[in-house]
């Protein structure tokens, strides 16, 4: 479905006992991870239910839906989501997948790094974006048990730094805005994957948004791959700070084509 | 440099003698050709002139210096751009490598063939798009020597319809308009790969611009490729004729990513 959070989903419906399997599984997400479970589920013949805010756009619900995952609206807040899905828990016995903060999904996110380094065995670095923190500890783990000593860097919108702060400070912090075009990395940190970012992630780097949107347009133009903002910040993260990595091997997990066509930042 | 013309552009060179590469190549082309012969020449340590139009757009000039190309600017005319490359010919002693009418060129493009043909041996077509002929030649060579059986139809724009109907009357015919966004499909077959076609390609389809919009749109879409209209043909051939096609299984070679992303078709 054009993205690496179909390996998480994948990952962890697979690792589920058959009796839970047979009751469905359920999320809360408007992004990838939504149109990951669904489309995951499908294939696995397992039900999906995914709970979204009734103001998310028609086209992501429109992606869910041709998919298969059927789709429980509620109100636009933190709080409504968690009682929507825990209420599926509840009524239909399906199991909660967390979209980023889940062991399965974490090592189904690994599975991108371990191919990279499966290729080039030699990378001295990897770089990925940070939102939930699903994709980051994965790596982290891919790369601390098929690498050959290398280090996981992160990129991070200066408006959504949580896992910036979360570092420096030593506890999962909250993000103070989350005014960036990079929509998929709004999420937060959550109690499962930090403690594997905080042991296994080298530094986090901080980009602009002007700084995304160049990277974003350079990997349009250059590679000709349709990434999302979200997928662009790695690369954004690595160009700011070039100057360090000179001479190094250096892997960037670049993953995420959610853009409307119709509304290119450039 | 994103497209397969840089195939056939390193093949060229490579073939030449020493002597002759020690005095450069030529060409004429605005397109993803002279780009391509740039880069390729730039790689092996050859000086490439190209011709171009003096009304060729500032990006496309500045793509060949960037690559190292000497730029020769001619009238906008046939007949000033082939006798322009005469005179590089004539006086720096360079050799001449056409776009798409030349034995090397032909070969080199068939190498995205056999390398598709490699990956899947088994496959009953293969579609690629149609301009000056050079890709679709080589890629009936490659079918020929390394497919099991596998059928060669080539994607034409409506508009520019030389191939299907240069194969329709056995002689090579001439575009009666090129008013397509193909714009790297507006060129004419050749004497040397006109005889190849008609030897191993089974079929040309043509489409209208709708339809070649609609595959270019599906393909960044759904395969998260940046392709240019050109690169979409094959598909929208496909798509066009999808009912004749059921149950094979069929490659696309889809290549050329050279567009400008500030105006899109949708």
């Amino acid at each position: 479905m054009g993205a690496f959070k179909m390996r998480g989903a994948t990952n962890a419906i697979m690792q589920l006992p058959e009796d839970h399997k047979s009751k469905g599984v359920v999320t809360h997400s408007s992004g990838n991870f939504a149109q990951a479970l669904s489309l995951a589920a499908q294939s696995l013949g397992v039900r999906a239910y995914i709970v979204m805010p009734k103001t998310a756009p028609q086209v992501k619900k429109n992606a869910v839906k041709d998919y298969g995952g059927l789709i429980i609206e509620c109100e636009p807040t933190l709080e409504a989501r968690e009682l929507a899905a825990e209420k599926v828990v509840q009524t239909k016995g399906a199991t909660f997948i967390h979209p980023s903060n889940d062991l399965n999904v974490i090592l189904g996110q690994a599975t991108a790094g371990k191919e990279l380094l499966e290729d080039y065995p030699h990378l001295d670095y990897l770089f990925t974006p940070v939102g939930g923190g699903g994709l980051i500890a994965g790596t982290a783990i891919a790369s601390k048990h098929f690498g050959k000593g290398c280090k996981v860097i992160g990129g991070e919108p200066m408006e959504a730094d949580d896992a910036y702060r979360s570092l420096e400070s030593g506890q999962i912090e909250s993000n103070n805005s989350t005014n960036t075009i990079a929509d998929g990395l709004k999420t937060q940190l959550g109690s499962i994957n930090f403690p594997i970012i905080q042991q296994g992630v080298e530094q986090i780097i901080r980009v602009e948004e002007t700084e995304i949107i160049h990277a974003m347009k350079l990997i349009w133009e250059r590679m000709k791959i349709i990434c999302e903002p979200s997928s662009a910040v790695a690369l954004a993260s690595l160009l700011k700070k070039k100057s360090n990595y000179k001479d190094q091997n250096i892997g960037i997990i670049i993953s995420g084509g959610n853009v409307d066509l119709s509304e290119l930042p450039f």
